[in-house]
């Protein structure tokens, strides 16, 4: 496979998509092809500094915008459209964080629901030092400053949803959609169901990086300039979305409580690896028991995200998972980049 | 309010709707209107013995059809729609339940995910006699047949969702959807927050009857006959499906884990008993911790369903709900009935 | 079978017991005898009005003592002990609820936990006329009062775990414990696994009603004196308790998340129904899916409990639970009563 | 601080506990104390091949025995005690694990209890090589066979609880019990809270190692002989079990649903970040949720377990938590070793 065009999308501010589905699609792909895409924060870059706080500044439902839907040729309901991201840049020298009424892992929300008040609403702005590859964090009511590891990641990158829906970017689910996972950094390949004819492919609110679970319900908010290559595995199902890095296979699931996110996401690895291995459902089961891994990916969005992974070098003598699809798009990468 | 007009609405096969949003409007009301509704089973009325297998005779997403959408002269977002049903008449003289798998309470499903094979697929065909009212179960593998009260309800019935969202019928949320309440039966009025343009009314998924949870996933399905009376509440948001009858008032919560949709509902109906009576939060809270009642309706769908009710006669000389939608309602339900 | 015996057992404060097994019996009681115990109220009876807060009056963990342990004669591990309830008498003429920090349903708790103060701490103070069967809610911060129907439950009643384990009496589990449902009211009898030597039942928290869920987390807590009437059945299990009246059968679910004790309730009714009626198991699914009953127990303790209902009229010819145990003490109860 | 004595205790077959309280402690310790414990694996090393199916071997409740319990002199409630492991040994060349009947996330449960028959029981044996540092992982039904990183963690320790309860060893809970997480390696320090005079110190379960959320429900089950430096912070409480190794400090929650547990370690991580660095609550929150890690512990046990984690260098100049215990204890473990 060579790349076959390299394009890029800049959305104007009113082209923003606040759904997966139901909306048409700004521009065709074809497998092969490298796109470069600029997207905005989870905030649409209202939030600039303390005092723009976001339930002031923003208005539901216009949060956590997404950059497309592009439409992916040949991809047909049954097949699988692998996404590479090769580099995520973020797009400023700074990124924000908040806590949001009732909402993160650590107040009542609309769902975990009770008679208290909210906890403060309050901004924090990071720094950005894109070559010393750093975020700098700063208390907001101490002098403590300190500089955490740079590591940009897209939170929300999905397809069409089936049977006709339209789901706000906000929820993650087995299109994708707000995932909100550290492993969907440049390297890593999403593999995602396509679900409706042309895939209608989306993505958009960059993190300069966020901790397990995303506690407090917001990362290191960044806009990003993001560098994708696509291919469509014709003939191939995915019922939830995989990931595939040089060293991992990784299964997400998608729920509340966070147990069936993590029972969907296990479930689905071990299938996986029968699949690609030849194991006995139980041996798989074991394995992964042993030498799983489960990074939680967020714990206050509308589903709940963890991950199951297992290293490619502990499975036996295997076929590549999705006919090499990560290993041919690397290579792109490696070419075009 | 005097009725402005009775009209019938009897979709064709092809007109069935899956979809709460994302779907035009079959037919105009208006405040005051009466409508009879022709509704479907949650199969399309494709499964009427032990060989239609649900899962063989019915494809995905065509599920759970719906009859409609209606659009509601008048209603725009921040007003409430009101929706009294007048009578709910089972279409035919037999209901169906069945087993589906990986659906249901006592299975592990798609989300609580193991690695057991599913429960075997069956079918119960139930007799249905609306004039002895009662509703005939029969064992399918020995020879117990008893008859247990002919209670109908609507399953599914919603508006479209906010933020331009899409959703299928098979999911209960904060704009309806499927509930699963025997709760709305003839007599009751739901109250919908309206969330676009007309509201976009819809419904089916009529039961003879279901217990508590509906905890093999199916109720008794029946195609109805539905007659409702709606009324737009101009200038009233309702963030959760209310429902009133002559004696009480009901919150309902959709969510998962469990108690978090009890949270949801108690929280609002103590937050509704505050605004109608002007009860201090914390006496609120502790009436219906002694006097409320929490049905559970559905612990199968993607969201589950519990509601909390509390009787009117143990609140305080209180303003009528709505402005007294339901009175009105009623008393045009019985000059027209 | 004849009443052996009456006794009465009245316990001094300093014999109040916290836990579920741990503790050695303050008497022994045969199958047949009847046995009056007056309890304590949750909170050892130290809150009496507005300015008694449970939190400043009450030591943890002296909270909801219980009356006994009594060690019943010839139960032992693989029995099943059934105690009937006779009458449920209030001892006073108040009772108390409250609200307590970080303990609900609508509050951050130690286990849901968050960033947020609690709720404020509050006492109500009901009258109980026993005469005209109400109990009388009056609010804190306004004038209304209101008078509900008095309907007496026993909200602890256990007997010593399995295990080698001790178990706080805020606790409900398999064992009984803090079930917090009003369906222990007098008339029914309740059958508990024998799980050591003796069995060593004890009971206490008393309510003079409370609503589905014990929402604020504390029921209209009274002292009462209560008869129960105790037999055990040799050489019969019961994994989970069992709930028998005259006209149904329950089951008790006692886990988190709430949808794990609504499975577990409907799981073992299922089994029980099989078990007493020879139904296939998938027919008795289905029967109970359409005509089961499941009211919520509480949304507060440590395990949430739900129950699952039937009622016997719908239940094929069937041999009595038990060995018709619940007709038999009934019986003795009327003689004696 | 010197190390006062060092001792080695090994238990007989029956003097293993199986719970925790509720017996007497088999020796006395001191502040600065090391031991050296011989344990028993969660089977009591009943499982030694594929034969050896674990529900035929052991009998309930005879699973997860611990050694001990230790009486540690002057520890008293309000105190805190602080175990340091200094090394954990495999004391056997070989190690197991199994599938349980309805045991572990993949299968349902007595708790997530559903209709389907269980997953078969099945026993995978694992070479261990303590000098290759490596387990022998052997697929059962394929000729698959992989080495993984030896990684031994003690799976079961704790004091004694509070409020006179006695628990079984197969609990996680508050005092510790069956955390079952990685974490608690050598080099490793434990914080538990004292509930009881003596704390009353066990433990027993290693594993050679296990995966995220020990999946299958058993990881690979090893007899050990660990040592332990222990010492008593006077004066200072810890309601969750906390964790310091060299480089970070990680707070446990134990709950179901998964993110009840999530939500406890959070809170308890961001008040122990505050009281030990003075940032402010939303400050340590906001920094917990950019830089925070989760490691899941288990999905299996009656709660589930898991971690927060920050690393020390993250935090402002900052006391050191507990007065220093970990750097004193490791300096007593380096002198010692």
């Amino acid at each position: 496979m060579i790349a076959m065009s390299h394009f890029t999308y800049r959305p104007a501010r009113d082209e923003l998509a606040y759904t997966f589905g139901g909306r048409l699609p700004v521009a065709h792909v074809r497998s092969g092809d490298l796109i470069t895409v600029h997207t905005e924060d989870c905030f649409g870059g209202l939030v600039r500094g303390p005092a723009d706080l976001p339930s002031q500044v923003c208005q539901m439902p216009y949060l956590n915008p997404v950059s497309g839907p592009f439409f992916v040729e040949d991809a047909e309901p049954g097949d699988t459209l692998a996404v590479h991201l090769l580099s995520i840049e973020p797009a400023r020298d700074w990124g924000v964080s908040a806590t949001f009424p009732y909402f993160g892992a650590l107040t009542s929300t609309s769902h975990t629901a009770t008679l208290q008040p909210p906890l403060d609403e309050r901004v924090w702005v990071y720094g950005i030092d894109r070559h010393a590859g750093v975020v700098r964090y700063r208390a907001t009511a101490s002098d403590h400053m300190v500089e955490l590891p740079l590591d940009p990641m897209i939170g929300t990158i999905g397809v069409a949803p089936a049977a006709m829906e339209s789901r706000s970017t906000i929820v993650p689910d087995y299109y994708g959609g707000n995932l909100d996972t550290p492993e969907l950094r440049a390297g890593t390949t999403l593999y995602l169901g396509v679900n409706v004819h042309g895939a209608i492919l989306a993505l958009g609110d960059g993190h300069a990086r966020q901790g397990h679970g995303e506690v407090c319900g917001v990362g290191v908010e960044i806009a990003t300039v993001t560098t994708l290559a696509v291919e469509v595995i014709k003939g191939t199902d995915t019922a939830w979305p995989h990931l595939e890095t040089d060293t991992a296979i990784m299964s997400v699931g998608c729920a509340r409580p966070l147990e069936d996110a993590y029972r969907m996401a296990h479930q689905d690895l071990t299938g996986w690896t029968v699949d690609l291995c030849g194991l006995h459902t139980l041996d798989a089961y074991q394995l992964i028991s042993q030498a799983g891994r489960a990074p939680i990916g967020n714990v206050c969005d509308p589903n709940y995200t963890v991950l199951a992974a297992i290293d490619k070098a502990l499975l036996p003598q295997r076929q590549a998972a999705y006919r090499d699809a990560h290993a041919r798009l690397r290579a792109l990468a490696a070419v075009q980049g």
